[in-house]
């Protein structure tokens, strides 16, 4: 029986579903995921599916409309990204992103008494984004052992980014030796209310290389 | 004209209520609180006023309540502390409270272009509260100047903690300078809905000791 708790940042996507995966092997997992206006909210029903997969508990936190702003993912005025990477910070950034999620899984994680704490992060596809970088995620567990009530006791927390270096490919052959059916998940940045993907916009592009790259038949699902 | 912009973490207590004084010598001022059923809602009431009053831009930002929870500032079933300092961590501690505050004001920062924010933490008063330390106040400021694009576009964020050495005596008396009229804040753990303080808790205790000490007149309302 697997004692120890983990908390996991699900976002419906395949790289939190192969995160989520990772993280089963070893934990019981507390899965939790976000609701911000997203545009793909489809990701929310993929994430309440995958942690049914992996007899995950799921939590969906909700977050105030008005400060997961200033991005291509929650504005739908801004258009999502279409013509591949561009120099610097992509326009699907969401301002303070990822501290404001590990923000709210370090008080779950406490509550839970859980000293890890998973997040799918990748520097390579994403190396634009600042918030996941290796930098950041230790500066970040670095703060988080000075945050809490846990830390003081000598409970160390641990962020575990088991994504953070690999390409598309290896994540994609990763889940799927760990069971994870990639048919469940939604990447796009504009699916439709079924999760079917558009297979134009630059999240579709990187996900159908890396099915690709794994030599893994594609299961997504489009328009 | 003050041109720099400044977020203001303020909960409408004594101690944000000087914070937002000594931030307005030198900035523009935008403040932000957080409604998350907290025993004490006129603090928002309270916060509310304070802005008006030091012509602050004010943005409440709501939490979810499954997060902001274990803490007798939350838990209608747990009292409140009125017996004084206990050893280690009060029962008042919310876990990861000000992790999360401080991750809001991180995104309103980068969506404002502002390179500063306040917050009233003290580690005088508060030493039981793990993120009142300077110690965590430091990595929460290196942690957020690797997680954002201003950051990375060289505008180094800091993060003002102005009382984080005070006694609540030096607090009032600077506040008092800067004409903060102390009878708009509520620090009661249990005030009523006019905001009337209990007189009973410790944070009343110690905000009655802090006016003695500093030998100015109490203006605060009692029930």
């Amino acid at each position: 029986m697997k004692q120890q708790k983990a908390i996991v940042l699900l976002s419906g996507g395949l790289d939190s579903a192969t995160v989520l995966a990772v993280a089963s092997r070893d934990f019981d997992c507390h899965a939790i995921s976000f609701d911000y206006s997203q545009r793909h909210v489809s990701e929310l029903q993929a994430a309440e599916r995958l942690a049914q997969a992996f007899q995950a508990y799921h939590q969906v936190i909700h977050l105030d409309q008005g400060v997961m702003t200033n991005s291509a993912l929650t504005e739908m005025t801004m258009g999502v990204p279409v013509d591949g990477p561009t120099e610097g910070i992509p326009v699907t950034y969401v301002p303070a992103r990822n501290t404001i999620f590990l923000a709210h899984a370090l008080a779950v994680a406490e509550v839970q008494a859980a000293s890890d704490i998973f997040i799918g992060v990748n520097a390579v596809d994403y190396s634009g984004y600042p918030d996941c970088r290796p930098a950041y995620i230790e500066a970040f567990e670095r703060m988080a052992n000075l945050a809490t009530r846990a830390a003081i006791e000598g409970h160390q927390l641990k962020i575990h980014a088991p994504l953070i270096h690999m390409s598309k490919a290896e994540i994609i052959t990763t889940g799927a030796d760990l069971g994870v059916d990639y048919s469940m998940t939604v990447s796009c940045y504009q699916a439709d209310e079924q999760g079917r993907a558009c297979g134009r916009c630059d999240s579709c592009r990187l996900r159908r290389e890396g099915f690709e790259a794994s030599g893994l038949e594609d299961p997504t699902r489009y328009q």
